[in-house]
């Protein structure tokens, strides 16, 4: 089966035509999440059009335009129900119409981290497992569950999709979502930099002279024993490990996907949070497998085909 | 409809005649859970039997027994998953023999937490609603969720039911389930005397003066402006609310419904997780009512209808 996918980020979208589990052709078109949708529109369907043309594949061979969000989203709608600073006009456009006049095709919207979960689970990380949770590291925390194969959405579709929004310390930061202490308030790309400044000594640390506090100059100065580095990467896992056992305990999963920027650091994060949730989690019929996403920045695309084809 | 019921505790077994939303006689059998299940079948059967006589119905006249079981338990494959210290026999117990010999009717076992949601949402403050999320905070502290009219069970049938089991501080208390800083291990009955404990002040406060530590001490000395009292008493109501921010984010129920022993103080506790609930849960829909339960101990017995009539 072939579909065109979009996803969008903060800061670009990346437009495909997929085919099964690959990607036929992508491009990557820049955006701007601050400013809105809307003036992005006619270079992301400029950018279809052409990677049609490239593949020789037709807009009407597709079985549609499979759009990744990265807002809360109702599928089941076609409706973005709301923004979080990041392209906030999308909830007033029609991008069902536009997807009809532009490609001639149907729309299916969802939200990123549910796509990531659903390109995984048909041909990544998650293949082969029927209950699965994925979190997405990065400047947010994703999340996102399926349970006995099927997404679950709930009553106004914000069921399991707010996993970087589960508090990990009733007592912590305040979150841009309104909750305080979330795991994405405690250990997100946006949250780190508030987090690190309060560290004891951090004014005096080889992290404060780095030009931006990010997860990459963390990790790195922690493999050089910078002591700061250490202790803010440290509580980053026992953040991570510690939402990871509280998704398990909610949604029952066989195995957990992370993904996100910050898996850069696969080789320390998955270890680390495996071996947490052996020690901690209750989960009496066995083991969970905690494994690092396969397809990086493809598995949005690669969701389409299964979002496609998902009767709801 | 009319149906057997056993709604199962640490020290007793309240055993029920119901039909429909109605108890028609009940009767409590002292147990031990410490000593296991066994011993006490035979006062659990004598008991429904007088039931039955005093009723005036016939076993062969109820659509089964509903049984509702402190511990983790898979209702579709009428099995006991884990105990935590409280009746470890019940695992190897053929219920479903004994029932059959006992009464002649088949046998649902359910997790208490969801036997209350049933019963509540069937007969109680969730009526009407088909995405509820229930909590019942007592010795320990339950959870149980339902999405589109049905009980969230899960490929293991622990998804929704380890609602006392998220993480409310990743740095906190140790959880008999083997997790670290539970909402149960931090705002439970067992755990409130550790955190007590731990108080500044603590040792020269009234609390240390009471018998024991218990939620109706606290409660009661924080009215009278107890300085520690009420410092525990805030942390608990904390501790509650993110939780139910986090099942919230979770499940995405309409209503949350919170029984248990310690809802005797529920005009504190209901205003302030509503409250709570209001300012901090991120649900562009609309707002989450949340509502103590209706039907206190009678919750579990209740539930046997909605249990024994669902389709799984």
């Amino acid at each position: 089966m072939k579909a065109l996918a979009i996803d969008l980020g903060g800061t670009h979208a990346t437009c495909a035509v997929v085919e099964d589990r690959s990607i036929l052709a992508s491009e990557v078109v820049t955006t701007d999440g601050k400013t809105g949708l809307k003036p992005s529109l006619p270079g992301i369907a400029t950018s279809l059009k052409k990677l049609l043309e490239k593949t020789g594949v037709k807009a009407s061979d597709c079985a549609g335009l499979a759009f990744s969000f990265c807002a809360m989203v109702d599928s089941r709608t076609t409706r973005i129900l709301s923004t979080n600073q990041k392209y906030d006009d999308a909830r007033d456009l029609d991008l069902q119409r536009w997807t009809k006049s532009e490609l001639g095709i149907r729309l299916r919207l969802e939200n990123d981290a549910r796509m990531a979960l659903l390109g995984e689970f048909y041909a990544g990380a998650a293949r082969g497992y029927s209950d699965v949770v994925m979190i997405t590291l990065g400047t947010g925390i994703g999340g996102a569950a399926m349970i006995d194969g099927r997404l679950l959405r709930g009553k106004h579709a914000q069921a399991g999709c707010l996993g970087g929004h589960i508090p990990a310390d009733f007592e912590g930061h305040a979150c841009t979502c309104g909750a305080i202490g979330c795991t994405e308030a405690e250990a997100s790309g946006w949250a780190i930099p508030i987090v690190a400044r309060e560290r004891p000594g951090y004014a005096s640390s080889r992290l404060a002279k780095e030009p931006a506090i990010t997860f990459e100059a963390i990790f790195r100065l922690a493999e050089e024993k910078d002591p700061v580095a250490q202790a803010l990467r440290d509580r980053c896992l026992k953040v991570w490990a510690s939402g990871t056992v509280g998704l398990i305990h909610s949604f029952d999963p066989e195995i957990v996907v992370i993904g996100g920027g910050v898996m850069k650091s696969a080789h320390i994060i998955q270890p680390f949070v495996q071996a947490y949730v052996e020690k901690h989690a209750w989960t009496p019929w066995g083991k969970v497998k905690v494994r690092a996403a396969e397809l990086g920045n493809n598995a949005g695309l690669l969701g389409a085909v299964p979002l496609l084809t998902e009767s709801i």
